[in-house]
């Protein structure tokens, strides 16, 4: 049964002509690239829950596309924000949050001897080039084809508003293609700065696609002939991962690598982390912001990653990602449909074989959200430490339902069987 | 006598390695561009009052260099901050605050058709760019020689890390000089997707300049004649000049505009302002951020606006500034120095006659620190509603000291008397 979406569409009425964005939302939140039936606007949320404006309410596998890592509405965290926000977010300087959270980072992560923080992801990786072009005096950034590091004009994925001259430096490579990477280094002479990755192929619109640890190794040696920066994108994967970085577990360390989202659990902080051989570079950049010491997420991060150290948020995740996985496969074969699944399971994303156009994939969304669980059609989806086993467990009733409709609806299932 | 920060030097020792900005911190808050003796580390604020680590007090003059416009702690914003946070800050997409704020501006700004809200006030002289070059479809961005708009490679005012191709299209004129601007424009031939320009000349390290309404009215002709955008960077003085953004007054209508960072007291948002005639393009380019929905901002923004509202807060602002601006020059006079106040009173900056390398500035605001009021020695300051009369009498009393400590000091003193 459609959702109702009174309030919702009152809003969007009110937004057409007042907030860029095709009448709703500027960004990666507009419901356009979201499954038909999808809310625009909430209303709260708490735990695994968020609740639309028309008080419908949804197990969300988003968490805000990464920031939430602990659940929404954390006590612990939300009340160490509390109180640095009673002495004063916006001083003159950094409080000692500052000092603590650089320190908790250096004992966390073992590229990590400095720390900036910053407000966006794309503050982060731009800030990483910086550094990485001051260090080397070169220009060239190797990226990844189709990868996602960001939306200042050098990065954004579409080319409406931006120059020619602003990427010109960027040359790309193949995710996993050593030799594309090794092509891309002889067509920029001695003239690469660093080369951005992404832990593993997370493009939005496409199934997933693990590192080969030979890659990642691959290139860590290729950084190291060049001299270039090896510059690892984890805004979207630090901390759900490994609290050591997403390459922490392979022993591939990075030169400088760009984190958030998920750093303080909701509140606005990202981090560049790097090798003392680049502190140099660091401090002759000039990078700022008039947000940058504010020591409320600040507060926030340090409890966040407490809270990740003391319950091993890492593999309560992960249980909770596997259980997820293994149930909608499950579900997924009992009802006839032939799914991908990928990518690690904190971070998973599934998918139709064969459903091009995702004519299958948004309706099974759609399904979902009449049954209580949010799931996005074209982008990895996201856990935390609040998807419990009984979480999981109603989620999957949920995704169950779905799966059973999508099964019933004679106009979907036979491009399913015709292809998979 | 010298402050006590024995705890600063403390932090300061741990933040060596740790923190890149030449052992302190990043950015435009490192304490060597303040004068010497000043803190680096905070603990508190309350109105117009700050607290370093080691408990010395401060009557600032700097509010975060702008963000606080209602004085710290204000309890009616952090109120309305905290109701929304207990909702949920970071949900799925937006709360009913970000229509409400937009509409707010709308009703505000003359020129706010729409609103695009962003973290940084580089996201939204960034943004401007890419809106007026998707709108045009032309590359050059005019600018001010030495103005500051932001911190991204394409505005830093440092090189280091940047590249020539990421500034190629910047062309620069000379703020007051209409004829500069049609040179750049004759020079960049049909290519001007955009002039950006401050409200008033307020580079760092310089004393201001109002603007001219001639310039403003032919810098809004040539724009109209060519088909750029009129690009007003009200990011450091919107608000405090003008609810009607900075040139409301003059009757100049900019085409799309750069808010923040008072725009909510502290907390960390900002924004886009554009006319009708620019949505379209607004709505094709790719901007986000993970936190450009949160709601928390958005909420302390709507609250902060009101009390602006309310209070007729420029006015109230204004008077304080003329209060200190009249003080201060009349204690000058009184010991003998000769003073230029420049720029609007809610925005003021002194300094001493032919103190070209800034000793007697340097000196002074050292000796108000000590006094217990915070000036900047090389940027303009900041005044907000909490500066009561009250608390611009007691300031005064702090820099009439400092100018008696300050005519004292035999070696300092003949260095004024012979330049001015």
């Amino acid at each position: 049964m459609p959702l109702n979406h009174t309030q919702n569409n009152r809003l969007l009425e009110r937004a057409a002509a007042l907030v860029p964005g095709n009448g709703g939302v500027y960004g990666h939140m507009n419901i356009a690239k979201l499954a038909p039936g999808s809310p625009q606007f909430y209303s709260h949320g708490e735990g695994a829950r968020i609740w639309d404006v028309d008080g419908n309410s949804y197990i969300d596998f988003m968490c805000g596309w990464g920031p939430i890592i602990l659940g929404r509405a954390n006590g612990r965290v939300d009340a160490a924000a509390r109180r640095e926000q009673e002495s004063g977010d916006c001083l003159n300087g950094p409080t000692p949050r500052m000092v603590e959270l650089a320190e908790e980072l250096r004992s966390l992560v073992d590229h990590a001897d400095w720390s900036i923080f910053v407000k966006n992801g794309t503050d982060a990786t731009t800030v990483c080039g910086m550094v990485a072009r001051a260090a080397t005096e070169r220009r060239a950034l190797l990226v990844a084809r189709g990868a996602y590091h960001g939306s200042a004009p050098w990065a954004t994925p579409s080319l409406v508003g931006t120059t020619t001259e602003e990427r010109a430096n960027l040359i790309t490579y193949e995710f996993n293609d050593l030799e594309s990477v090794a092509r891309a280094f002889e067509s920029a002479g001695d003239d690469v700065a660093g080369v951005v990755v992404s832990p593993h192929k997370h493009d939005a619109g496409f199934d997933q696609e693990d590192v080969d640890p030979a890659f990642a190794r691959g290139l860590r040696d290729l950084c190291d002939r060049s001299g270039a920066a090896l510059i690892l994108d984890d805004v979207r994967c630090g901390l759900r991962l490994s609290l050591n970085g997403s390459w922490g577990p392979l022993g591939v360390e990075p030169d400088l690598s760009a984190w958030g989202k998920a750093l303080a659990n909701g509140y606005a902080i990202y981090a560049v982390l790097g090798r003392e051989k680049f502190y140099d570079a660091a401090s002759r950049i000039f990078v700022t912001g008039s947000f940058w010491y504010s020591g409320v997420a600040m507060a926030a991060a340090l409890e966040t990653v407490s809270i990740m150290r003391e319950e091993d948020g890492v593999e309560k995740i992960r249980r909770a990602g596997q259980e997820f996985r293994d149930g909608l496969e499950a579900q997924a074969a009992d009802h006839g449909f032939a799914v991908n699944m990928t990518g690690p399971v904190q971070i998973p994303y599934m998918s139709f074989k064969g459903d091009r156009d995702r004519r299958l994939l948004n309706r099974f969304v759609e399904l979902g959200l009449e049954n209580g669980v949010f799931l996005h059609p074209a982008h990895n989806w996201f856990l935390s430490t609040a998807h419990t086993p009984e979480v999981i467990e109603e989620a999957l009733v949920a995704t169950g339902r779905a799966f059973a409709a999508l099964a019933e609806a004679g106009t979907l299932k036979p491009v399913a069987t015709e292809v998979s």
